[in-house]
């Protein structure tokens, strides 16, 4: 008998393929003042710089591009509050197909016209007494889309691990990589990129205090659920991972760190004084661990900064005086 | 009689030569959203990502290398409150010399100490009471350094005007170049640059509405003066344009267009937000007349985004709601 893993190393070059001159290959910056302050060599892969301003693009692109014509023209599904819901947006409209997004009634007025910006239909639905994943696979099922869920789902993990892929492949190699996680399919990806193209690598996963679901389901063995997490880091508000990520992170993470609120402001400050660079507080985890030092005995650090989504006046609250 | 121009395109390339593996090669960032709201393709020369965050450091680079072995190792002299003082300090550093910088008392720690920083000696004076060029020179002379002024020095100039070189080996053929104007050296460089390579792209400088001593100086055929500025656009608070500077914008610009403040702070948020990418206010103010449409009949637009050193602190006052 043959355990093959649900996504290999192939699946992200695969997926590295299909994303070719649509998603963006996006830049990995360096800092002398960082390198300093760490006493590492840091390299940041810009993810904030993605198509739709975060890796989500990479995983839904993906995904949707390996629906038949039939699935393209009926039209594509996704719930999310967030970045995948532009994604799917965007990935439907590059692949000549349409979307409907159910949203959550409260999502700020921005992220719900740059989603309709991108040609789709938004449905909304009240957070407090709807089940989004119920809603969204009702909706899909009565319409006859095809759903794309945010993580759990083998292409989408793979389209994201592509950022990880393109880091390695530009930095050459690293004694440690570090991304944040929300509902683990970025994680998922890059460990299966990482793993995959050095055993050695040590992959480490970062999650705001307050949403430490991953860390306590990896040291429990199995799956556990946490209140709702408050935290300014909304892309990683997660209760529970993923079935399907939790099973490719158990296998192949190998430490997960968490940071608190104000941790992740100094690293979006940091990111934009010293990087001149506007990255979300979810997009930011991974760098605020690696500032507090807490990666330790690595020389060469990669890190994801996985979005860019915040307005100037949200930015303002959190980072101004 | 042959009229030889202070600054040629070759001294621009010459200068490209010299700053080459020292000075970053920054990107020029394009956007889907920018282009839709402008009409038109823009292309953003990055010089916030440049060393020490802003086009300055190209300008006095070119000049420090320049200087013999005697006078490197007698050190070098600059008066600036702002991104010159930086720039000088750390090309000082990186030829092995030394530094002397003059900044007013007034001087925020962060770029006194960003200046410090790089090695360099730093000097106070009163701005309301002082005149930095005479107290300049005067130190200058008194202890043996050479001086790099900010922007009356050909080789400064050359300097500058790689930025614009760069934009253009890159993005291709453009209709106009769009430089924000303070004394005047990166829009002389920049002039020198497009003009040289494109006598039929149009090199247009931008001013804030209450700093517009290039436009009325070249309205009036001369040099005025104006009351000092208020304006946020710090940078770009010249009173008067600069002797050599002024003489080349004379002969080779073909339009300064003005901005407001509030202007400027829109230019900034789009670039916050949509380019995720952080920019001053005297950095922003070409592509803020670029946003509202002043630069009109161009198909192809070149911008510099000249600079980007702002703390949260501040861009949360000038930005947040």
């Amino acid at each position: 008998m043959t355990n093959t893993p649900p996504v290999t190393l192939d699946d992200v070059r695969d997926a590295a393929e299909r994303i070719k001159g649509v998603a963006h290959r996006t830049p990995v910056l360096r800092s002398r003042t960082l390198d300093a302050l760490v006493g590492a060599e840091v390299h940041l892969k810009c993810e904030n710089l993605q198509r739709i301003g975060a890796f989500k693009f990479r995983g839904a692109y993906n995904a949707a591009s390996r629906l038949s014509p039939g699935q393209l023209a009926a039209g594509i599904a996704a719930y999310s509050s967030g970045n995948h819901a532009q994604a799917v947006a965007l990935a439907a409209r590059e692949l000549g197909s349409s979307a409907v997004i159910l949203m959550p009634e409260d999502t700020p007025r921005v992220k719900r016209d740059a989603t309709a910006g991108y040609g789709a239909e938004v449905l909304t639905y009240d957070r407090y007494t709807g089940d989004r994943v119920a809603l969204g696979e009702a909706m899909a099922a009565e319409r006859g889309l095809t759903l794309i869920p945010p993580y759990e789902h083998p292409h989408v993990i793979a389209g994201q691990g592509t950022a990880a892929l393109e880091l390695i492949e530009e930095a050459g190699e690293l004694d440690a990589l570090v991304v944040p996680v929300g509902g683990g399919g970025l994680l998922a990806g890059s460990a299966t990129a990482a793993k995959g193209l050095d055993a050695g690598m040590r992959v480490i996963g970062v999650e705001p205090e307050a949403g430490d679901d991953t860390k306590r389901s990896l040291e429990a063995g199995h799956r556990v659920t946490i209140p709702v997490p408050r935290t300014i880091a909304d892309g990683q508000a997660a209760e529970t991972p993923g079935e399907l990520t939790f099973s490719i992170n158990q296998r192949l993470v190998d430490d997960i760190l968490l940071v608190s609120d104000d941790e992740v402001r100094a690293a979006m400050r940091l990111a934009f004084e010293r990087l001149k660079t506007v990255v979300e507080p979810s997009g930011a985890t991974g760098l605020a661990a690696v500032l507090k030092g807490r990666v330790e005995g690595a020389r060469r650090i990669g890190v994801i900064l996985s979005g860019g989504n915040i307005d100037a006046s949200r930015f303002a609250e959190l980072c101004g005086d």
